[in-house]
């Protein structure tokens, strides 16, 4: 168990390390501290050593100046000159919620990044705007198409933070596939199967093995061929459209596996937005129907006396109160890559 | 197996015949013959006579003059007055892509609406004019959040379409429930077990009964929580944010069952968007990128070399040029009903 804000502070120092300006690093570090505190522990610091990784294998550029290229009152595209989505994302984000300002909403395509981390942290950012926030991303691809046996998508996650008036806003933060690479590797290390629907062979045949990725398996879209659709269009926002890369193309995270040759776009890709709730109705309206939404679903009457309804980013609500104050458990494995990073770059952790 | 113009003019006659101005019954025939054409037959002129019902039970404003009620450049709030969504849909989408021309995207939410048929017709207008269109509505709820036995939400489908270069667009229209009921009416006809994940029974055990939503049981979200999450918020982009009823509230389209009493809105709701591609970058570009797109997918290696990787949309582009050349075919129970609204209204199939 760490302190958040010790956790935060090491996490700084180290991207600041790595070349990047205290200000991009500060915001790099909050974005992955609010995945450990939402209890996202495999978006958080576990990831730090992969993004030391990808700016040693000269593949993040860690004192990127990202631009604008392209846009209208209510969209922009931004060149993210090969940063971490980390810290453009969240920048980017500012820019929808500019627009949104002017126009009612505002919708940014991001090119040439990397990945972004939690999905949620951008998005909740129009929050305490009364906006809703959407975000979204393509990844490295690990996810078949129905009827393939071939890895074309990512599990490409969406997110939609939504406002309420006196309960904790509406924020669905999800990946498109079926289950998340992450719940594959805590199987992987209590060495149980997985349920059916989550992986299948290399050869395409349904299977329960925990491991199935590391012998050319693939991941599953969610509930099959919808789960497809939904990780293609969220491929298509955050690819096709802001000129970054897309499908079997998006560079992988791992610094160990190299991009493909001859890609048609630059980097990976996010899409975000953010939407003024007063320019559909009276904010204080939406407010009050939203916290009655809230408590109607909660109340939904329950299967089993003992397990709740829960409203979709509530966990995470529960769970950031509770590591604040408590701290943030870390993983013996994440600990001691936190420690080699520490060594690496003389800092104390 | 019917000619589809045959089709059209009647279900116009039958719309006129109703009370609705001839322009309003031409775009509502026009949406129900797509749904036909598309192979969603459960869309199509199936509905008619729920629609007429509707009308005959005092739920649906046949001459119905929707307004805008609140607005921003880039969004708009629309009070439908009652009428048909197959009305008010495609101009509230009309109203959109003027924003998109303007501003680069546009946005409107509709209140005090009733079923909009296929969500793909509205989000499609968007594709000669090189947009990308997004649709989604709210509907009777038949679908239980997860740890719930309660019907709490509509199968409330989503919809984006994409333009594409030479290749047919991207159209992505799935329901947020794990199986629409249409699969279910199937089952029952052919006296059929249906897969685990599409119901439960009334006290909130799996089960395999397609007759299961007649014994107070529900329908599953599609793939566990994510789909309760993104079925929330469709309901809540559709229905809270347009001012219309949402979740248990959102008025049944079955005319047997009548809308609860103290609804917190008006009517059902949707949510409409088009975003200009070269609001983005330059749409040759991105038309050119996205045929690259489709292609690769196509080509994604097969599991079984006889089943061919489908990309959305792809099958109802297919149909609809069969349907075109070949006619509708349609079920013996929609014929009949087909037959007695002809007879109802001294009209002639």
């Amino acid at each position: 168990m760490i302190a958040s804000n010790k956790l935060r502070q090491f996490t700084q120092e180290v991207f600041l390390a790595c070349g990047m300006p205290l200000p991009d690093a500060i915001l790099a570090a909050d974005v992955l501290i609010a995945a450990d505190l939402r209890g996202i522990d495999s978006h958080g610091v576990a990831r730090l050593s992969g993004y030391v990784r990808l700016h040693e294998a000269g593949r993040a550029n860690m004192h990127a100046k990202h631009q604008i290229i392209h846009q209208t009152p209510s969209t922009a595209t931004i060149d993210a000159d090969g940063g971490l989505g980390l810290v453009v994302a969240p920048k980017a984000m500012d820019l929808a919620i500019e627009k949104a300002e002017q126009v009612g909403t505002g919708w940014v395509a991001i090119q040439h990044s990397n990945h972004f981390g939690i999905a949620a942290y951008h998005a909740m950012k129009a929050l305490p705007k009364n906006m809703i926030g959407i975000s979204m991303t393509n990844a490295s691809p690990l996810v078949a198409p129905t009827h393939s046996k071939e890895r074309m998508l990512g599990t490409n996650p969406i997110c939609i933070a939504i406002p309420a008036g006196k309960e904790w806003p509406f924020v669905l933060d999800m990946a498109s596939s079926a289950a998340a690479n992450g719940k594959l590797e805590i199987a992987q290390r209590l060495e149980k199967d997985i349920p059916l629907g989550w992986v299948q062979t290399q050869s395409g045949e349904p299977s329960t093995n925990a491991n199935e990725l590391k012998h050319g398996g693939a991941l599953l879209p969610l509930g099959g061929h919808k789960g497809y659709g939904l990780a293609a269009a969220v491929d298509i926002l955050s690819g096709v459209l802001s000129g970054a890369n897309f499908g079997p193309w998006v560079p992988p995270f791992v610094a160990f596996l190299n991009p493909l040759p001859d890609l048609p776009g630059k980097g990976i890709g996010h899409f975000l937005g953010a939407m003024r709730i007063d320019a559909f109705r009276p904010a204080s309206d939406f407010n009050h129907q939203m916290d009655l939404w809230i408590n109607r679903f909660k109340n939904a009457e329950r299967i089993d006396a003992n397990q709740e309804v829960l409203i979709p980013g509530e966990p995470e609500y529960r769970l950031t109160l509770q590591r604040e104050k408590e701290g943030i458990p870390l993983h013996p494995s994440v600990a001691s890559d936190l420690q080699k990073l520490a060594e690496k770059f003389g800092l104390s952790l």
